[in-house]
C-alpha cells in the first residue's frame, strides 16, 4: 500500500523517535564540550528539537560571505555538519561522541547574504551508525539552497 | 525567521513547480521511449504525481531478491534512478532527455522481501541541472530501506 | 614535504595492506557464497589482485546494454559495489560479511557497449568501516567512464 | 584487455590534458579573484601541476585545529573544495568561474595537527560539467586521511 498522498504519512520518526535534550540542555553542552563552533561568535543557534528532527540557524558574519554577496561553500557545509550532529545528540544524549565519516552536498542555488535554516532528520538511528539529511533554506516559498546527506560513526555505548 | 513546527512550511514545491505529465501519459512514455525499465516484467509502477515528487513501487520478482530474503542493492538503486528521472519527466515533459551524472544512495536497513515504494521528490530543477531526492520505504511506522540524492544533467531544450 | 611528483609516492597500499586470497579462492567463495552475481551468466570476472586493489572486469550480455548502444547505470553500479566488496573480501578474507552501506557513483561519459574494467582501491580498511574507490575504464586512453567511492560496514570479527 | 598490472596504464591525463597555468600564475589569480581564501592567512599553497592533476597544502593555523589535536572537518571540506577548484582552473585558464555542485567527502582517520597534501585528480573535464577526485594525506606511507570527489558546473565559455 503506498503512502497517504498528503507527504505525511512516513513521518516515521514521530513513532519511534523522541529526544531526550532540550534546546536548553543542547545549547549548554555545545558551550562546554564543543566551543570551536563558536569561534567566530554566536552565529549558530539550535531553534527547534523535534521527533527525529531539529532546526539550526546559521546567521552568518562577514567571514562566512564572499564578494558578490553570498554565503560560502565551507560556511553551509559546517551548518550542515553541525546540524546533523546536533539531531543524533538530541535524541541519544550527551553520552556518545559522533564522529562524521561521510558527508554528500549538493549547492542548489546561491544564497542570499543572510541567515539559513538547516532542518536536519535522522534517517536511520543504528548502534553504530547513524545517518542524517539536512535541507537548507532561507525562505519558505523557494527552493531550498542546499542539501546534504551525512554519516555518523557512533562509538559503542 | 524559522519555518513553522509543522514540517510542511517550505514545501515550497507546491507554490513554484507543476507537473505536466499524469500517472497515464508517463506510462505510457515509459513504455514506448524506455522499454528496458520492462525487461524483468512489470516490476515498476508509478502509483502518483504531486507538485515536486512522485511515488514510485518496485513489486520485486525472484531476480530482485537475494538469498535471505531480501531486495538487492542494484534493485534498490535502479527504483531511485527510475522513480527521480520519472519526478523530472513529470515536471519537464517528454520533451528532452535528462541523464544521471551523480548518485548518492545510503543503503539504510534490510528490506523485507516485498514491495518497496520510492517517494522522489525535486530539490532543484534548473535549465541544466536537476537534483533529486529519493526515500525508498516499506511501510509508515519504520525507518526508510534506503536514501538516494541523484543529479541529472537536462540538454538544451 | 609533499610528495613526489611522479604520483606514486602515496601508494600507501604496498606497505600496510597485503591480499589474502588468490584470484581463484575468490572466485571459488563468489561460486558458492555469492552465486546471485553469476545470474546473467559469468559476466563478472576477477583478473587481479594486488596490494589494496583488485581489477574486475564486466563482459556486459545483452541485459545490461541499453538502446542506442551503451552499458546501462545500474550495471555499472553494481560493477562498481561488486568490486568494492571483493576488494574488502580478498584482504580480510572469507570470514566476515561486508555490507554496502553507502554508495557514490558518478557517471562520466557514455561508455561503448563493450567490457569495462573496475579498478577498485582500498582507501580504508578499518575495524568496523572500508571505504573503496573504484574506477571504470574501458581503454587505457581515455576518461573514465565512471567513478564511484563507497563504504561497507564489516561485522565484528 | 585489462590494464597493465603497474597501476599506471590508465594515466589517461598525460594523453588527453594539458595545464595551461603555472603555479605562479594560479597564486597570482587566486590572489586578485579569490582572496577570500587567504581570510585566515596564507594557509593554502599550490605545491605542484601535473597533466590532469595538482597538489595543494594546507598548513593549519589555530582556528582550523581542534581540541585535541587535529585538524577539523570543514578545514579538510575547503582544502578539498579549494584544490580541486584549482585543478579545473590550471587546465581550463582564467576565463570561466567554476561553481561547485556537488562535494562528497569520506573522512577515514584522525588527521595529527600537521601540514596535510590535497592531490587533486581531473576525473572529466567536460564543457558543462568537471568531475574531480581529492585524497587528502599526511605522510607517505599511512592510509589518506580523507578523500573526496567534486563536481563544478562550468559557465559557457
Amino acid at each position: 500500500m503506498p503512502p497517504a498522498a498528503d507527504g505525511k504519512s512516513f513521518r516515521f520518526q514521530g513513532k519511534t523517535m523522541q529526544p531526550v535534550m532540550s534546546i536548553e540542555e543542547i545549547e549548554a553542552f555545545l558551550e562546554t564540550d564543543f566551543p570551536q563552533i563558536h569561534t567566530d561568535g554566536r552565529v549558530f543557534e539550535v531553534t527547534a528539537v523535534r521527533p527525529g528532527e531539529i532546526d539550526m540557524v546559521l546567521a552568518p558574519s562577514d567571514r562566512h560571505l564572499r564578494p558578490g554577496g553570498t554565503v560560502s561553500g565551507p560556511a553551509m557545509f559546517t551548518l550542515a555538519d553541525v546540524a546533523c550532529y546536533v539531531a543524533i545528540l538530541a535524541h541519544i544524549g550527551p553520552v556518545a561522541l559522533a564522529v562524521t565519516t561521510n558527508l554528500n552536498i549538493n549547492f542548489l542555488r546561491k544564497p542570499e547574504p543572510a541567515r539559513i535554516t538547516c532542518r536536519a532528520r535522522i534517517l536511520k538511528l543504528g548502534k553504530r551508525l547513524a545517518v542524517v539529511e539536512a535541507t537548507l533554506f532561507q525562505t519558505d516559498a523557494e527552493e531550498p539552497v542546499a542539501h546534504a546527506v551525512s554519516t555518523y560513526s557512533i562509538p559503542p555505548r
